[in-house]
Formats: structure tokens, sequence, C-alpha cells
């Protein structure tokens, strides 16, 4: 509440987990994690004007507090930065630091929240993994999210036919593509329009040409609904995507084009349907009873928020952990192998996994499940579902990465349409009028990164929108200029950007039913300048090592602007945002904060424009509503 | 770094976890955790003008966000408050919550931490745990600690004798009751004064008189030196301070006056001359060898800080676990028993527990302890001395409290004295040379309690001092007025406060070698005056609802200048320091973010002066150096 201002000489202080700050002697950590024993380098960065007397490393190995002095670097070629660096064994699987900062007689802890005066806890320290089974491939991707019944029919013949079946009193509906789904309630799940897996691999030069190299498929193993997470067999993709052989095709396909998948588990409840349940339901003695919490049996049973048709699986049940995770021939083993060979696992609900009441198995399961996958492929992605705070699943012990809604989307989403939250079952949403500030923005941001170890934070899974969201274009009112801010930050932000299927080519929907609806693939009917504006921006994602590797620091902030900087050895890519309505007039960036000299000519990769940097200032002049993307080569 | 600021008007915005912003129906949950299953209900509280329009409860009961609308109260009969209220079942062993204020249409979060735009993590939630077991004497309690050997001589005839052992080369040290240590290095060590447990037996009524009525006292078992942290026996008081015997002694002599005492254990490692570690060092193939870590037999092995004379305990051995604290005749249990009948334990370097290198057995370790402990007594008061950040060591599954340097002490002699860090090992301090801000003061401290539950803050155990620092005296340069301040603040922060043997009466001590010189027993030689403000405090403490059980906000923060409210339901006590060299001109004090009307009289409790609220300020004109206490009874 009574806070202490930082002064502007100290702004340029600076460090991040990536490239520019730690390495070993073997170099720079781009491609592997370091190991236990290993000696890595730490560094911090300011300008030589920064009146910092000392430096030194705030640790606390096995517990106790410790302080290695930072020395001074000589001189480095770019003059406006000074380096301090010291060496460090890593002796633990999990380092934390901070820095202590002497300047002017005073002293500031810099730790991944930003510089303070007071006594920080260690909870936004850096954080460093020695060990940790990175998903490498990962972070070179761009991924593309795919609802499988919506992307693409590549064989009518295993289309869900009209009253093909029936799923809790209704019948199942047969649509033609293209039609908008307009079923309502629960029936809205029984709508198909006979997308499926061959769909997908005949899709695949499309998504090349986008840009895409990876792909999260929505849960493809047999279920009633459209969505099929009420699952109902773990052992078989559904017959009306294709069943297993075109799983185990698509996944010739993407090898032939080094492209990767991710498929959509749901280990927090099954589908009513669903064997398990069913025998559970009928006999209170079936061997699966105990996959199940009865409260009263059969009326009363755990489910998700309390669904009915979604019973909660009992990870009390040590039957039910080897069957899911633990066993050698689980779930979650054997889709890692041939011939389906999934690169890793989106975990539905991650968030509420192992959680009932009293009994809150999530460390349990979560680090379960971790060992089985990572036995299974070191490299698999491990990515949770979790709409809110998920740093407690990224230290390491269970997953890769969070659907970064709360670190990177609803913070956007928020800044672009206004405040808004809800919770299931609530009525309406709590929502705020004024427009929520370009600061709390990079606030937020910055507070679930700092939250993290650096490690889990590059690797993040960034979206605009998902199967469970309005689309984005809708979201910002169809405005495309905020369409391709959205998309640039996207691109932009650390983490692994993830393309919501057809976004790229300017399909809308305000609801999650619409933003459901069916890839368009008549091209007459696409945005094709959109299209080609994501295809810029995944080429540049992918090529462009600041992106890629890169750091992070705030630049700039006030309501209706952002700013940020990426910085890898050798390049610097600085991001300005304006939300609008009106233009930002007179932006000067201070980037000699970020290390950068003065006569640095920088590009912006939409417009081409070129601008030299000079008393320590980008000097962008009027920023139109949208957002900008500079580029500059940089001498370390 | 970009902060949007914070409206004065919504300044008045308070929840904490004390009595009036949590209750049950049977009433107040002054003496009781909640169980699991309980409804509670949660209070907010603003001043009536405060320009909210909506509050909301956010919670996440097994993971999923929840927001629960709270409704406003009735207007209460104290004008300055309006109060928004909602209940709650408790359905999770821990609960994290915070606030959504929507106002004059923003949204803001409030969370331990205060207000703020950006979306905060859940680690700065209030936190609530049901079903814990919580050590309610201790909160009731001023505690006292006393280093046996040098506290009070009840039988000099078990006296440590002058070269009556040896020990790693050297003699011991018989010396005179009052004179100042002098050996240095080592040897120190091994100066014995002759303090006993009859000793201080002896002179309970001399503690009860200064209104103390429960003492830490440091270790007790055999040992070779005077601080005893080198134990060699587990199982026995050291003959010198009068044997299992004057133990029991103390207990029935504790008990007669309702007092309380716990004592210090040493799990982290041992002394070189344990039999444990003799045997393992002179056959790899003993027993106990499995006790400790060897690198290499016999020279090199793990140890505290690489200190080869105190070799560490290696947990993964399960048969040390059940020495130390599993089996049903384990240490930390057969203690608890009568006749010794300890209350509680502190643990000497909990931060350390557990914690080599790859292997970190820290959790394992800790919630073993707590099982063991709590079995035999849910009241004990399990007490960890960590210097840094304890806060993951306090959410209820290991400690009750730890020594709260980091939240309390530090800050507050980095205010009195300047900022001020080292580690084992360095060579000097990093220090600051300019004054520390009193806002880093209310930041530290409540930074340390936003991330604990307020469980365990109310009963932190809070300290000026102890054998391991100078004494306070020293610490602010001999100068009395801030030596008051800082008893003070000891006795009205939230918390337990614990008196230093001997600060009472005015003893100084730069170092810790002159922090444990022997208590003054010659009346002539006290500062009375202290010591009767001394007995005020600790009467103050241990009588008025507002600091035993109150609430906490920060009233008002400049550079030399701190304030905060202490609030239970009836009465209101404000405490004002002012650090110095000069008085604060004009204090006036917005008391009506802290909920208190116009017309309210209070009384500062050491000069009587008396003064009313109007305007919604308390008007204390000029503050000089020192503190002052403020108390009124007031209306909900």
């Amino acid at each position: 509440m009574f806070e202490t201002p930082l002064p502007e000489s100290l702004l340029s202080i600076h460090h991040d987990g990536s490239g520019r700050y730690i390495h070993n002697s073997a170099g720079l950590l781009l491609n592997g994690e370091p190991r236990l024993g290993d000696t890595i380098t730490l560094r911090l960065r300011a300008a030589p004007e920064a009146p910092i007397e000392q430096v030194a490393l705030r640790l606390c190995p096995d517990g106790e507090q410790q302080f290695l002095e930072m020395r001074p670097e000589p001189q480095a070629a770019n003059p406006a930065v000074r380096w301090w660096s010291v060496q460090l064994r890593l002796g633990m699987p999990y380092t934390h630091y901070r820095f202590l900062v002497l300047a002017q007689g005073e002293a500031w802890w810099y730790n991944a929240a930003g510089l303070q005066r007071a006594l920080p806890t260690d909870a936004a320290n850096f954080k460093l993994l020695a060990g940790y089974q990175a998903p490498a491939w990962a972070r070179r991707s761009v991924f593309y999210q795919i609802f499988p019944d919506r992307f693409a029919d590549g064989d009518p013949s295993s289309n869900v036919r009209e009253g093909e079946f029936e799923y809790r009193g209704m019948r199942s509906l047969a649509r033609r593509w293209g039609e908008p789904p307009n079923a309502s309630g629960w029936q809205s799940m029984l709508e198909f329009y006979g997308g499926d897996l061959n769909g997908v691999a005949e899709r695949l030069d499309y998504l090349q040409d986008l840009g895409v190299n990876a792909i999260y498929l929505n849960p493809i193993f047999s279920a009633y609904s459209n969505h099929r997470y009420d699952v109902t067999d773990y052992e078989n993709v559904d017959p009306h995507l294709g069943g297993n052989p075109a799983l185990a095709g698509l996944r010739r396909a993407l090898d032939e084009r080094g492209m990767h998948y991710i498929l959509d588990i749901v280990p927090n409840h099954c589908g009513f349907m669903h064997p398990w349940f069913q025998q559970a339901l009928h006999d209170p003695q079936a061997p699966s009873a105990e996959f199940f919490t009865f409260h009263k049996h059969p009326e009363e049973y755990e489910s998700w928020l309390g669904v009915r048709s979604l019973p909660k699986l009992n990870y009390r049940s040590e039957k039910l952990r080897n069957a899911i995770y633990a066993g050698s021939e689980s779930v979650f083993r054997r889709w890692l192998r041939s011939p389906y060979g999934a690169d890793g696992w989106r975990i539905d609900v991650a968030n509420m996994l192992g959680r009932q009441g009293a009994d809150q198995l999530g460390e349990l399961v979560g680090s379960g499940i971790r060992a089985a996958v990572k036995g299974e492929n070191p490299a698999a992605y491990l990515l949770g579902e979790n709409f809110f705070d998920g740093s407690e699943q990224l230290q390491g012990d269970f997953l890769d990465a969070t659907m970064n809604y709360s670190g990177f989307s609803k913070p956007l989403w928020w800044w672009l349409k206004g405040f808004s939250v809800s919770s299931h079952g609530m009525h309406g949403a709590l929502a705020a009028s004024a427009a929520w500030p370009g600061q709390a923005v990079l606030g937020s941001w910055n507070t679930f990164r700092a939250a993290i170890p650096w490690a889990m934070a590059r690797q993040q899974f960034n979206l605009l929108g998902s199967h469970d969201t309005g689309r984005i274009l809708s979201q910002v009112g169809e405005d495309m200029q905020m369409n391709r801010l959205a998309a640039m930050l996207l691109m932009t932000y650390p983490g692994i950007p993830c393309i919501y299927y057809g976004d790229e080519i300017g399909m809308s929907g305000s609801t999650t039913a619409q933003a459901r609806a069916c890839m368009e693939w008549d091209a007459n009917k696409w945005n094709h300048e959109l299209r080609g504006f994501y295809q810029a921006l995944a080429r540049l994602r992918r090529s462009a090592p600041a992106l890629l590797d890169g750091g992070y620091q705030e630049l700039y902030a006030e309501a209706d602007t952002l700013a940020f900087l990426r910085d890898s050895p050798g390049q610097a890519i600085i991001v300005a945002a304006q939300r609008g309505p009106a233009a930002h007039p007179g932006l000067a960036l201070n980037v000699r904060q970020g290390g950068i000299p003065d006569g640095v000519e920088f590009r912006e990769q939409f417009s081409g424009r070129r601008l030299s940097t000079a008393s320590g200032r980008l000097e962008i002049g009027s920023l139109p509503p949208g957002a900008q993307v500079w580029l500059a080569d940089i001498a370390g």
C-alpha cells in the first residue's frame, strides 16, 4: 500500500532466464536445460550510467541464505550496457535466486517481479531447474488447434448419421458442412459435421503454408458428443474420426513434414456411458466401482462441476492410477508409442485433477503423470488446461505448460474488450464499465511469468481463444486492427503461440458454439490479407532468435499503450501496441533501458519503415491503433 | 514496474483473518480453527463513502474458480463502517480466497497484499485452514528466551569445572558469574558460568512479575559446548544443567504457575562426539553409519555449513527418521510426555532440515515431524528457526511458526540501524549507507504476512534478538528511545512476542558472545524504568483483545514514520512509531480508513494523554522519536 518510488536511473537493470543472461561453459542454454552439477554463468545488465555500486547474487542452497558478489565484466562492444556476472554450480534440482543491488547508498532487491526496497519472500525469485526434461521441439513450434468434427471431412462415409444413436434421450444430428450450428442447450453437443482425422491429414499442406508446424487436437477418443470430452473408451479413436488407423496415418503424414501433434486427454472424468461407469452404476461391487465416488449409490456421485453426465474419476484408487498413467500399458503411455506416437498431451481441467474436497491428490496424480509421460518420451510436451493460476503445476514436477489464459489471454482480452469474469453456474458476469489499463496488462503478465521458472515461461501455451471461448475477432468487436494487434502479441510474447483454426482467415463467433463452426474451405470467403499477415507472423516467430529464445523486458505502459523488448544475443525486437481509439502521439520509447545504444537501425516488420535510435530513444512518433514490431541486429 | 495508482477512496477496504472478519455460527474463531465442513462467514469492511458498487468473494474450490457475491449488511452502529458478508462452507483443508471489488466502474482485486488492478496469482490470497491443530495457549503467551548456562545458577555443585573435560583439543573453562565472556574463537564455546534448570525454576517469580508466561529454552541435552547445539545425547538433559530430574522439576514449577515452556531440538545435525557419529566414523558398517553422509570415509562427510564438528544427519535413513520423530519412542515424542511435558519444540535450522543437494527431503521430514508432535499433543507449539523465507513451512503441513526474523525483526532492524546483510563464510557485509525507509518496513511485514495463513501470522514468534544476534539495545546504538520503540512494536505487532533474557533490564551486547553474557541479578544494576515499561507492555499484550486476537491494518508510512491499527470486536489500538532523529510534525492519522468514527476517545497507554477522533483523523500532532500506543473502545 505504501511504496517507495523506483528511480528512473535503475530501470535499465535487467535479468531473465534467457540466453543473454544465463549460459554455461559450452555456450548458451538454448536447446537443453542445465543438469545437476553443471556450472553456469548468471549475468545482470544495466546501463553504464546507472549509479550501481555493487551487485550480489542471493541464493538459498539447502535452505540457507548465501550471497555471491558479482563482478563487473569488461566493457562490452555495446556502449549501452554494463554487465555483472557470477558463476554458480547447480547443486539442487530447483534453484531460486534474486539480486541485491546497491545503488546511491540504497539497497534494492531485484527479482522476477522487479526492483523493490522491501524484503521479498522467495515467491517471485528467479527459478532455475536442473535436470528438467524440456520439450525443446515445442519451443520451435507454431501450434494450430483443431476441433476434429469441424475442421475437415476427409471421409464422408464415417460421418455420424442423423439419428444414428441416442444419448441421454436425444438423437444425433447430421449437419451439412458450413451450416451454422443451431441446436440449443444440450443438443448442441449432438450436432455432427463429419470432420475427421483424414481431413486433418489432407490439409497439412494448408497448415504448412500458413507456417504451422504443430497441431493440438481436441479429443478424438470414442464418445457420444461432438466435443468428445465425455470419453467412453480411452483405448480407441472414435470410428467417426477414422478410428486408430486414421491416427496412425496422420502421424505418418506429419512425420513426412517434420510436424508434431499432441492429443487431448480427459483424465478428470469420463463420459456417463463409459463402461467403467455403467458397470459401477449397475453394480456397486463392480471392479470399476472404486474408480468413482458414490455418496449414495446409484443416485449420488461426484461429477465435473455437478454435471451428472461427466462422473469424476477417483484417484484414491490405485487401480485407476495404474490404468490412466502409472501402469506400463496406461492410457498416458500407450498413445505416445508407435504407430500413434503423439508428441505430448493436453490435459483437460488439469486444475481439478485428483482434487476432491478433503482429499487433495493433485500433486500425487500430477507427478505420477509426469513420470509416466517423460518415462515414455522425455521430449513429450505436457500441457494442462488451467484457466486460473497454474503456477504450482509449473515448477518442474508436473506440467511443461498451461493453456496460458491467466498469464496471457485474459489480461489481453480485458485490455481490448473490458474486464469481465464469471464462474460456472453464475448468472451473468462481474464486469467493469471503465477500460482496463495497459499497466495492468503488463503487470498481470509479469506476475504470472515471475511465478514460474523461465524454462516454463518460454514454453507456456499462449492463445487468443479456443473451443472454450469466443473467437478473438468477435472478442474485439470485429475490429480488424485490434484483431491484428492481438495476433502480433500472440506471436511475439514469450511462450508458444497457438492459432485457433480459422482465426487466420477471419472467422468470427462470439459464443463457444459459434466458435466451433466449420472451417471455411472456400478460399473466396477468406480474408486473404489477414491470412498473409498470419503467415508473416508465423515466419517471423519461427525464424527470429529474439522471439524463439529471447528475453523479455517491459518498456512502456499506460492506459492505452504498451511496449516490450525481446532480446537475444545479436537481435532486439520491440513490440509496441496501441489500443486506441486514438493514436498515441509522439511515442518515444526509452530503449536505453533495454540496453540498446544510439545509432541502431530498427525496421518495422509490416510497414518496412526504418528508424534509428538516438538520445536513448526510439522515436516512433504517432502510434495508431494496432501494433508494430520493430527488429534490429545488435551487438552483445 | 508500471503501476496504476491506488485511489484514496478505496484505502478503507479491509479484511484479514481475525475475529471481526471471519466468524462461524457459534461466534468468533478465537480459540480454535474451523473444522472441515464448517460454514463460516467472511466479511469485508470499507468506509460508507467508498464508491463501491459490488463485492464478490473469489474462491478456487477443487481448483476451479468460483465467485460468490457478497451482500451489504444492514448499517452497523459504527457510522464509519459498511460491511459486506458471505457464507462459505469449508470443503477443503486449505482454502485460499480474494475479493473482487467493483468501484466507480473499475475492477480491483483485493488480497492479503492489498488492492491491485492487475490479475494476481493465488500466492498472496488470504488463506484459511480447516482442521488445523492450533497451539491456542501460545497465542496468549509472552515468551522469554533463556540461554541455560547464562540465566541463573541454581546448583553450583553441578557447574562445569575448569578443565573438567577436553573437546577438540581445548579444555573447558569455568567462569565466575557476571564476568564478561572473553575467550575468543572456538574456545568461547567452552566458557561455562553454571546456569542450570534449577536456576530457571527459582526465577519463575521474577518472570511472572515481568509478565512472562512461557519460556523458550535453548538446548539442554548433553553436549560439550555451552550452547549445546552439538548434542551428544538426545535422551538426556545435560547433568551440568541438573539432568532429567531438574527438567521434571521445572515442569512442576511451571505447572504451579500455569506457565508453558518449549525445548530447543537440533535434528539437522548432531555433535561430533555423539556416539552415532563416533561409531560411524570408526566403522563404516556401524548401524548408525547410515545416519550420516560420507562422501569418502572417514574424512569427508556432510556437515552443517561445512563445520566438521556438526555432522549432518541423513534423513534418507528410515531408521534415523524413526529415531528422531517417526517412531513411538522418538526424540520428538518422548520429551512431550510426562514428567517433562514440554509444550512444544523450537527446531534448530528448520530451514535446512532434510535438504542435501539432489535430495530435498524437507517436506517429508517436516510433515513427519508435525504428525509425530501433534499426535503426541495437538496443542504443542512447533516453532522453527528460519532466518529467511519460511512461508512454505507455514501452510499447515509443518511448522506452527518460525522465529520471525524475516517477517518482523530484520525490517525493523534495518529501519533502526540501516540495511545490512551477510551470509555464512562471507567477509564483511553488504550494507547500504542510506537510511532504510519506513514504507519498506510495512511492505516487508505485509509481504511475509500475506504469504501465510492468518492462523500462522497471529502465532509467528516475534523477537528483537536472540542468542544468534546482537542485543536490541546495542543494535539501536544504545538509544533508549529506539529500544523502547522496538519493544512496543514487538508487543503490538501480530504474533507472539518473545523477550530475550535481560533485554528488559537494559543489558547490551553487540556480538552474539556479548549477547550471551550472564543475566544480571543485582537489582541495583537494572534499568528499573525499562523493566517497568516491559511489565506494562506485557500486561497490555496479555489483556488487550486487539493485541491478542485483533486484525492488522496499515495506517501510515513514510521514511521515518509508521503507524498501524490492531482491531478486535470492541477495541482499537493504534501504534505510531517515529524513528527520528527529529519529531514528525503535525501527524494526523487517517483513522476513518480504519473504520473508526469521529468522537472516539483514544488514550495513549504510557503518557495517559487523551485524544478524540475528528474529521476522520486522530490528530497526534508532533510525534517525537519513539512510539505511542493509543487504545479506544469502539462499537462494531
